[in-house]
């Protein structure tokens, strides 16, 4: 059992939630809690170490075969844990990198892009709403994304290993969308339709840039059809999962009734 | 000017910042950053005093004549701001507490309920959202809320100036709403519709509980129409944010075609 914090494997496990160049070198990233374990082993990932504390954990863990546990005591737990302490496991886990050629896409997608990502509580949170629109997946166009951020995966409570999650170029995705048939629409202000006057019963892709800035003209040439969400207050401001969240839910609305 | 952080009246207005005790004892609570005090000034709230950094603030700021300004260091500031820097100004505002009874609504009303909440960020994410969506009001039934929480007000954005947000008990609501003819949806899995199902045109209060136990019977009793959100996914969960603005603009779209 690990008694110390100032033990290396404590402190390794500890960088690679600190720093996304310690998980691109190692190809590891690093889980936190039973549920979200459990939806990561669904989704095909390989635990490479299951770092538990059994005093917290209460019930045993069901890992797979040839997971290395390693029990640590309490103290270290608390050191290695961001959340509270019920949940007794923090795991090590193999990086992989989905492309665009390996989405398994249904007969009519619905697939959300973001151009770009400002807080990876929010890539995690756009996830989270995905996942409950049944969207067959999020695509990120943008070359910094780190899809193993620990606030990522916290804020997405599971869902970076329900919904695909590809990261890819601008110029790819356009390409990708345009060769299958998958109408673009962009979310933006200027020059655009009310969501819901838009069809989105057909293979449909929902596209947002920044909170900030907004979208390129990359993507606001490349759109099929331009799309707004009424602001009727005074602060003309949505977060980015909640605009997400109100077009799929409208997607999901209008393939129900039709 | 204020060059130490151990001057009692940085001392108090950290206070203030940490705790609810304080805030009510004083009835003062704290605002940050430079749109938050004018969205603040806005809604007719008394700024008692603006502590300004006038090396960080850039252009002067136009407050209220009689508003006391106090100067302080780049080294204060940065201990009593919680973001960045950018903004210069933290002030120290009166609270108000406003009742069911002092709420101007619209003929048909468009009314967010929260039977408690888990958390101070998850109400000001839905008062945001509230604010977007144009809706009259965001109600409160929950004693231990604190509408002057930093957390709230950050994730608020301003909205918390600009969406009427009233606390009472859920007896006292469910009354104001029966009298009035407003309409109780609430949100819930079991015996439930379909929310894009249930009209939404008229006066309308949506009542929402923690994404944890969900709502009492109480409003359960009270409602109207039962409603729920489909979950496609695999999680089944939204965060109550997302949740509320999803129904939100169900009502603004319903308003918007008719």
């Amino acid at each position: 059992m690990i008694i110390s914090t100032q033990n290396p494997r404590i402190k390794h496990l500890l960088l690679l939630g600190q720093k996304s160049s310690q998980r691109r070198a190692d190809g590891l990233f690093v889980v936190e809690g039973r549920r979200e374990v459990e939806h990561c082993l669904g989704a095909g990932y390989t635990l490479r170490t299951a770092f538990v504390c059994e005093e917290i954990a209460g019930a045993p863990l069901s890992l797979p075969q040839g997971t290395e546990v390693v029990p640590v005591s309490p103290n270290v737990y608390e050191r290695i844990a961001y959340r509270g302490s019920t949940e007794g496991i923090v795991a090590v886990v193999e990086t992989r990198h989905l492309g665009l050629n390996d989405l398994k896409l249904s007969p009519s997608p619905l697939i959300v892009v973001l151009e770009s990502v400002e807080k990876p509580g929010n890539l995690g949170a756009v996830l989270r709403s995905a996942d409950a629109a049944g969207a067959d997946a999020v695509i990120v166009c943008d070359p910094l994304t780190d899809l193993y951020n620990p606030n990522l995966i916290r804020s997405a409570v599971g869902a970076l290993f329900t919904v695909p999650c590809v990261a890819c170029t601008t110029e790819e995705c356009i390409k990708f969308f345009k060769a299958r048939g998958i109408k673009i629409l962009t979310a933006q202000l200027q020059d655009s339709s009310l969501y819901y006057d838009t069809p989105m019963t057909g293979p449909t892709a929902i596209v947002m840039g920044t909170e900030a800035t907004g979208l390129t003209e990359q993507w606001r040439q490349a759109a099929d059809a331009h799309i707004r969400i009424p602001m009727l207050g005074r602060l003309d401001s949505l977060n980015v999962s909640v605009s997400a969240a109100i077009l799929l839910f409208e997607a999901v609305r209008q393939r129900q009734i039709q």
